[in-house]
């Protein structure tokens, strides 16, 4: 593995990415939360507004949504965009977001914090040079079959094109499992941790696909040593235009602040 | 699976795909074969002229290449393009070559007979809707990791916009097993056979990553019902710029094609 | 790979297998067929006569069955090997059943021909070392997660212990995909074929799950230089005991025998 | 899912292990430690000495062994089996060792406090319903390819036989990834506690292959709920006749009992 620019040389640093006064790597977890897609004003506010209150970090949001059917809900693209910055600037939380397409980035870099590469473009190499040329923090999820190298490898695109702020997310990877929408690999967290100097999150929605799982999964990626947590939340899971099944009510998003909290 | 538009219905004939005076899913096997990247105008003119001379129908070249590391060879781009062009205007062969990125599309249909989506962006959205606007005909490379669901999807996401020609090809799966690059998943011929309209094609190429599997690899195919197979060749795979551990010399292509011809 | 006693040493011809006037590896496909249990004599003798009918060459049946569930049919245990012997000797046909247990190797002896050692003990290392001091020929199926050297080294066990008649059968192994019970890895066949002087066959029925495509992976398995199939037949599957939806009927056997002798 | 014994039926208790004093699945964390295999009496006395004094609960140490190659070290057998009791009475402590052959479990169980049914023998059903005859708690590994449902359905064997004493033993599963042995499944705990009434414990050795990896999934493995761990030490990993990669010094396991205990 080539990993000059993000690679962990001898007794240098781990990275500590800065947005505002959040430190994402510095010790201490953080808690990305939100709803998948946005989907209205309504939706965004009240998640945003629970975020806040219980001392979540960052709010995240999807507006363009990758879907494996063409006759799924695509999300409310800019408009979205929109409503989540709106959102994210009443109640002073940092927004990211998915950006699918190089002719979307200087667009959706306009509206969030920080820009999200999701799983299903993980090699999509002219999108990771794009968002290389950005000034933003990139959020890089690791593909659903990427291994630990092609993953490392991938940061290092953005990284080549300049941009070394990437926050790394273990989101599961495919395995012959089928009780869990994914196998989420925690031992990539201290693997990323000896190979890299970058900071790594876990998705423990996507993860697991299964809300009951969230919670207990959550604990193990910080024991394990994760910088944060990414989460999915709903007003009104059984409603939601994506991803229900996984994401927490407010009530069971309590439940899990206090636990990491305590 | 919602295949409105690309699914098997009652009696329905199988699609055939017309190029000039080539038809691909009419019962007769095709012959795609090119070297993995094109290097220089010699190669990829030596290459056209042994795929023409041994009954090949359509040369492939690759111009923009996603590789794993960004300090692996990328590809000539455009310039790339314009070589393959004259090659197959030379041998009067049709050209197929992939496009990465939205904003090449364009570009790139200038050049090629088929636009070839890659593996790793089978489920790039955005890519897929970009070419399902375009009237040349889609070579669909199936994601590593991709179930035959998945993979229909992201072909009907093309022919939602519009474009219903489109070439499913099956390139291996990621799997346990190291000895080859990915398990060729031959099942998957009759599968979208009974699924779907659309012809199928195999790369025992990229399926099996070593050259002493294609021969047989692409017999199994064709007995399978594959319309076609692809084929990397090179005029001295030790010397390729990449993949050359999966090329067939063109000696060794001889022998392929003498056996399929028989 | 230390492969000393069943590797392919230089210039050294392929194993063959002789069970009567029968040969295994010899360039001659054999078929196997019969049910997945044998259920009772009047189901065993049926398929017994289309078997010899129809020009199969070895009659095989289960009589312990390895079953995920302890609450589901177990098999007939050693009256059904006694109805499976019978059945033979009635059609002269050679036959095959599996072995689940070192304490039973005997017993089965006495009434089979070849000695099936199931997916689920392929790395069962004292019964592959049971079944190695005896003098049946032995069926060795690739276990579900197996890679090409678990699979070759769980032969080498057997013929260490003296016995180097082994037939090697690809049945399929474990992957992400849901649409076939297995991926059937084809490339299989070619690799044993280069690093072993052993006979492979292969099992579509179980490498699919799904009786439409047997037909097709058997010619697939044949076109790769498989030494034979496997094929689950049932006189009527859809009271099949087990197995019952990737059993053929004894009319879509009839169709696979013409195609495949044509 | 038809776990009529094992499964969690309403409001029922979690079943608690008793080995002499100590109880598993009772809310304290349990640690199981010692050598892969059994080399000598030093070996093994050093390791039940270290165990002990850090505060261990079981001694392991395997006597039967199964290694991928026939000419691997196969273990001490009962010699090896004898030295592990001793040294479990020395020390005071319970020991677990594997059984392989269905034909050794009651010899097995004279010197063992727990039988292990490795991974490789997950589906042996043969082995599991001769283990599910003895009062002998036991240890199930889970196979590396086995779904949650296949490994809860062999529990299901044992307790039908009769013994329902069974601890489940996560130990990872084969996916592509090739950076660890084997890819860690954490999710496992949670689903396996809402699925079933019975005791689950990790085993971060082989569940990832590489000893810098034990440390962060031991905690991990904690934090998601398991019941204890099982770590792999020995007195001098580098001369081990197996494992030693993924085997602790004494010192390194000292780090880790105080982590855990802290």
């Amino acid at each position: 593995m080539n990993l000059n620019l993000i690679g962990k040389k001898n007794h240098e640093e781990n990275k500590i990415i800065q947005i505002g006064n959040l430190k994402i790597g510095s010790g201490k977890a953080i808690v990305i939360a939100g709803p998948c897609s946005i989907e209205n004003e309504q939706q965004i506010d009240a998640a945003a507004n629970i975020v806040k209150k219980l001392g979540g970090h960052i709010l995240r949001g999807g507006a363009f949504k990758p879907r494996t059917s063409p006759y799924s809900f695509q999300g409310l693209g800019e408009e979205g965009l929109r409503l989540l910055k709106e959102a994210g600037e009443k109640y002073g939380l940092p927004v990211v977001s998915e950006v699918m397409d190089t002719r979307d980035v200087e667009m959706v870099s306009k509206y969030v914090d920080i820009l999200q590469i999701g799983s299903r473009n993980m090699q999509n190499f002219s999108l990771l040079k794009e968002v290389g040329r950005t000034q933003k923090p990139i959020l890089l999820k690791r593909g659903m079959t990427a291994t630990i190298e092609d993953w490392l490898m991938a940061a290092e695109y953005i990284a080549y094109e300049g941009n070394e702020d990437i926050i790394l997310c273990e989101r599961g990877v495919r395995t012959f499992e089928t009780y869990t929408r994914n196998t989420l690999d925690l031992a990539a967290v201290p693997i990323i941790k000896n190979l890299s100097k970058l900071p790594i999150i876990v998705d423990p929605s996507h993860g697991t696909g299964r809300k009951e799982l969230i919670r207990p999964m959550t604990k193990a990626s910080l024991a394990a040593g994760a910088d944060g947590v990414m989460i999915e939340i709903h007003p009104n899971p059984c409603e939601a235009l994506s991803d229900g099944e996984q994401s927490l009510n407010f009530e069971e998003f309590h439940i899990l602040m206090k636990e990491i909290n305590h």
